[in-house]
């Protein structure tokens, strides 16, 4: 088939590299636009950016001139790595201008008609789209997938949901200074230390993973009944966000049903035809001391969720850890699943 | 007065190393004997032990010679850093043969007639010793204190049970590699990488504040009725653990309240007067990202804990943040403190 | 004697904090203005500053209102801690205006009628005072202390000269985070990681210590014959800036003789009595891998050199390498320690 | 054709591991043997082994039981990833029980009848083999690749030197902790640290590249006439060793004319056809602060050696920067290409 022409909207940023190293050779997208700030617009690409992923830059962003962030670009599905506050100005006017934006921005994630999707966990959820478009007269989109934290603690959950239902949890992050883009936290602050503050970031971890699992009934999202308290923290780690969970299940479970339910977790069936979709969803891992952030973090090429130390909560029923790559599946990465999925479902021809 | 003599076991290692640095010029002790492994035993400290600590080895430990650990040394208060297994054997041995041990070992902490003392907190479990030694036969004794990581945790702890009732808690904690010991954690296990899993460490954590927070009674500690859930990691942190804690007390409660009762904490009027004892028991920082291992672990000279991060918690009542120095208050520093209770009780003479 | 009233320029940066922490309870100043950039000014100090240093703010600076950094502000000697660029405009006129200036700023280190002073090396060089007064008309005037990493090694290269004559190096360094200011390196830049680039820094450790070696005659500085070649890199380590030097002299020097030279060496008398020279100038330590940044930077407070693995060169003479404290000794305790020689030498009254 | 059995000796250790997973695949060899110690003879790989490798253990390696490192294991050709000491006496028991031996150990890297080789470099030496076999009488033989430090340098080394001839330079390296091995360097060693001390290793970076930058001339390798300096450092950087050269040319040589010689680079074309050969010998960054660890390790799979920072020397002709992969290219990887070598030589059939 034809490529569909997409564009990456605050293209230079830590995360908007991420998705042009990701769309590097993707089977259904071509790169057709870069955004970028008023400093890089009308600038190549490679001359504008300050390049900051291990991985070289692609060839085929290099010559490509960044233009605005603003209706008239090429692509009929944007990628969004605006920040917050960027997003909030203009993914509304790009959605208006008839853009798909597939946002990773936090600004629209808990608006009541902006679906919140992690295609293996909520696909269904990109019925509140219709809604969306009737209701503001627009011939484009909005859709969002969670903050980076949220991602792989919420793939952990469905699972459980489903087989044991789940009413509480306590969740504190040891969290990856991708996290906080670039340049973000400065040497001084985590060099022999933890930051044990991120602005915002546990009313979102308290919030997000809600909707995701919650129901899409009567064109609305009823919340799940989960109820969680999160701590997050800053630590010295390139990439991969670690979650402590302890939680509380409608009736006790045997650790070793909980080890079966997560490994044996799969995507719906579309969902595992996407390309970007990971392999194995959830990967248990059996050792006392794994998953640890350097070693598990490309598992799945960085989208599949890892699990392990799964035992005995002497307060709830089950305690485990939880290890997502921050910047692919919690963001960029998880971005273009939503898109691949928009393709899917037929809401991006 | 006349200085009482002291012992350090195990005096090469890192926390035997915290011993001899902290003993230097003290007001009550002088160190009377260093006591090593056979790798050491007959070599000047100077030569058989590989100094670690940032300040330079004192004067009068550099000619001492390291002597075995078994009956015969001088001093009659023996500050054990020994590793457990060692502190198993020897231990018994010593209180037997009529030396006050106190020892920072996890070996004895929750034999039933052995205190496990943090002084802020439970002075009057010495009460325990009389019992130790008519059940034993032994003119000496055993005396313990806390995993490093129970230390602070117990001392906030404290201060929130007497005013509010203390029913559960989630603990999660981020702790130094100097908890390990050296050489401890290999570089290639922690640079960029965080180690979710700490052999025995949350056992101790879920179960020794439960009877520091105790009641002697009749002879013995009737565990406090707090149940705890632990997840405990290794970060890249030299010196300082941080523990997340959600709690849940016998009702709500202000978090201005709780500031305002972990600040006017105070320790027994006996205790105020040991030299070691620091000036503020607990400090509160008012930030919303402190306190943090690196700016705030020598707070108090590493005597004091550290709080912050009051906040209401979704599921419990109130969730914090603490800081305790492991190798100071939560090692050698909170034996020391221990033998000064000691003396002031009427212990050791 | 009454204190001298003192102001701090760009108080509020990570330089300006030091000099605000070692002036508190200085014997001989008082600080009498904190100047600040226009988003600070008006406020008070302990409002407008974020305080990076682990030390806590003294009380003294608290409450103080931060002024502008132009002529006016209470103060005859003015500590400068300005970014380069501000220092260019902002220093002459306050030499102008009757100020004594003392520069940690490299704007006119290099500059002719400019004294580039290390008291232990070259404290006559404030004899370019009167010609640069006169030249300028100015009632005040400019006076330097050299780049973070020049510091140790000149001081290192003082004693050298003197006794072996002093000919080519080669030095390589290893610079901790603090010489970059705050935020400065992002943390993604430099964990696991080394930065082998410094802008403007080689350049300046080629130049500046043949200044400072350089002889005054005829009111003028003669360069010192010795010839440079220098590396510098960034590496994860918060303070304490080390420095791998290979060095030939006039003639072939045995290793025991250079340390006993460089163990002997002494500031001149009139520094020595100023309260804030180094009660070692520089201590050369015997283990085979010291010195180390985390382990030795704060010996004699941050002020004393620290030289260790002193042995022949196959190619020059001798190799050793080099340990400063790049924010005591190589900025702010510098820059003080040359106020106090201004005092000391009846240029400040 | 059928693949040549190999054994890895040592295969649990650091090196070893690498060894295991550079060889899953392999087009030309297939292990027919692991050896180890007597910890772990007669265990499964998969459980003997501590696996510390970011990459998943191979398949293959899993069920294999781990053997004595004596003669009888299966395979011609044995990859040593052996401590210097067990290498010392096992590998010539191994080369006189007919096995070639190629060896990352040091222990015979400077005998003068053991070849010591890079491939892209030296090729020819392995003429010395013959020598070798005759005056030992050995069927087998043993052949070495150089200290991890000095592969990239010689690299460099080698094509300045046919260029420009090469007379003099200082090397001053920043290495990562993989090249200690493991458990290796304390984390509480090197954190917020530098160790500038490798015992060993600054001798074999002044002797090494003159053995194979030497001629083979009547059976007997004449060293180059090339002086080194070096200083060896350990930093926070888990794998990539980087070095900073100033060096002496016969004659001065423009930096443009040295990126070009060092970016034309070529190895024998009979080195070129070796599976494992880097795509690229040397890549010669243009940035002004690249090469570094983290970013560009990976180069050419961790075989290609990046040079940057090319600039004229105040005291020589030329400065640069090299980085190259301690464990791809300077250990393991490159044992294995003298492997492949010694096929396309004809010394293993």
């Amino acid at each position: 088939m034809n490529k569909i022409p997409v564009a990456i909207l605050g293209a230079t940023g830590a995360v908007g590299q991420r998705f042009v190293q990701l769309l590097d050779g993707h089977p259904w997208f071509e790169v057709a636009a870069l955004t970028g700030s008023d400093r890089t617009v009308g600038q190549k690409y490679g001359d504008g950016c300050r390049w900051i992923l291990p991985e070289a830059m692609p060839a085929y962003a290099r010559d490509m001139v960044v233009v605005p962030t603003e209706p008239g670009f090429d692509g009929r599905l944007a990628f969004s790595a605006l920040p917050t506050d960027n997003a909030k100005t203009a993914e509304p006017l790009l959605a208006a201008a008839g853009y798909a934006v597939c946002s990773n921005a936090s600004a629209y994630r808990m608006t009541a008609d902006v679906p919140l999707i992690i295609p293996e966990v909520n696909p269904d959820h990109t019925g509140l789209i219709p809604r969306q478009q009737a209701e503001r007269g627009w011939p484009g989109f909005i859709l969002t997938n969670p903050n980076c934290t949220s991602t792989g603690l919420t793939i952990a959950f469905k699972a459980l949901q489903a087989a044991f239902g789940l009413r509480r949890g306590v969740v504190v992050s040891l969290q990856a200074l991708s996290g906080a883009g670039y340049p973000g936290v400065p040497s001084l602050d985590i060099i022999d230390n933890v930051v044990p503050y991120i602005p915002g970031e546990e009313e979102k971890v308290e919030l997000e993973p809600r909707k995701m699992l919650g129901t899409l009934r009567a064109g609305a999202i009823e919340l799940a009944g989960l109820r969680l308290s999160a701590h997050t923290n800053r630590v010295a780690v390139t990439d991969g966000h670690l979650v402590c969970a302890s939680v509380e299940f409608d009736a006790p479970a045997d650790p070793a049903d909980v080890v079966r339910v997560l490994t044996e977790f799969q995507a719906p069936a579309l969902v595992q035809t996407l390309p970007s979709a990971p392999p194995v969803v959830i990967e248990v891992r059996p050792e006392a001391d794994r998953p640890q952030p350097r070693k598990d973090r490309l598992t799945g090429g960085g989208m599949t969720t890892v699990v392990g130390r799964v035992r005995p909560d002497p307060l709830f029923h089950i305690k485990f850890i939880v290890l997502s790559h921050n910047t692919v599946h919690g963001a960029a990465g998880g971005a273009l699943l939503n898109g691949e999925l928009l393709v899917a479902q037929g809401y991006v021809k």
